[in-house]
């Protein structure tokens, strides 16, 4: 069993999918599994409960992979979709593109504080498409 | 198949659990799947050959990602849980969070100097959960 | 169904393979997983479009893990294999070992601009093995 989720983003930061997800699972147990059909943003499964969470991974992801119009990133090459667009890329590279998430009894086995998120990387608002599978045991 | 494995932690650092995977797998070939159900620990596959390794990676991530109290951290606004909390949900974003591995006669499908670790990044000691699925062929 | 695909590396750098997994796929639906066997080079999936890509970021993970040679990095203690191999392990926790992709009418359901790559973290050349299990719907 497969769909295919979609997620607007208006800009680089977090954004929860978590009850789409949950919503769409039939009874019984399984393993889904997802993954970002794109190389400038990233899946994350997160702490949903405080908000500065998420705007502090921001705050430290901006930091450890600066726009590629800083001097401290002159040697990258790849700069003509933007100063964003790089950094989106390595970005990418460090955080989950695919995660597996058993299921029981239809529910997802996260625990009490786990959320699932995109991580968009990139400036300009994008319609983030992820891949579900559900294999039913 | 399901079950859920129990990694007892006492400070930062990784504690392999290998043999309780190895040992729960029935015959067969299939998918093992693992999940860890916390935003402030994470799972790795790693060397498990020189013990030195897994020290050299504690020291690498806590220069990588330092305690919230330094300076260089001032930006960071989740701090009311400790020091050591927003930078264990940063290593959580940076490390798995889900790890799948192929099973054949009974046996993951690790290399020979591949170890499953939980790695911890709280201080304080956590009975860490991880969630496995395994899909027989 | 599984397999072990095999990528000869000459020295860092990303080797795409996503061709020779698309031709094991057999019809129908279901979900491919791919795991490293090694703990000192990466799976990655990241942009197929600009080499660029792949030169910054090997350009970017050399500069956030140096060598054990260099005096930033004299904390580490696991050194006697070469400068390159306790940063060949640090970049394989940064980045994944194993990688999940739903199946769709015998096709990876990746996005346009997506391939599959052995991100190898070592000077010398290695051949690497990756183990592969597609799940029939």
């Amino acid at each position: 069993m497969q769909t295919t989720f979609r997620v607007q983003t208006r800009g680089p930061g977090l954004y929860e999918f978590t009850r789409e997800v949950a919503h769409w699972l039939p009874e019984g147990d399984g393993l889904l599994t997802l993954l970002i059909r794109h190389t400038s943003a990233s899946l994350l499964i997160q702490e949903n409960a405080d908000p500065d969470v998420q705007s502090d991974l921001r705050a430290y992801f901006d930091r450890l992979v600066p726009p590629s119009s800083d001097p401290a990133m002159a040697y990258l090459r790849h700069t003509m979709e933007g100063p964003d667009d790089m950094p989106a890329h390595i970005k990418a590279a460090v955080m989950p593109v695919s995660l597996s998430i058993p299921v029981q009894n239809g529910a997802l086995r996260l625990g009490t504080w786990q959320g699932i998120y995109v991580f968009e990387h990139r400036a300009r608002p994008h319609l983030r498409e992820i891949a579900a599978h559900l294999h039913h045991d």
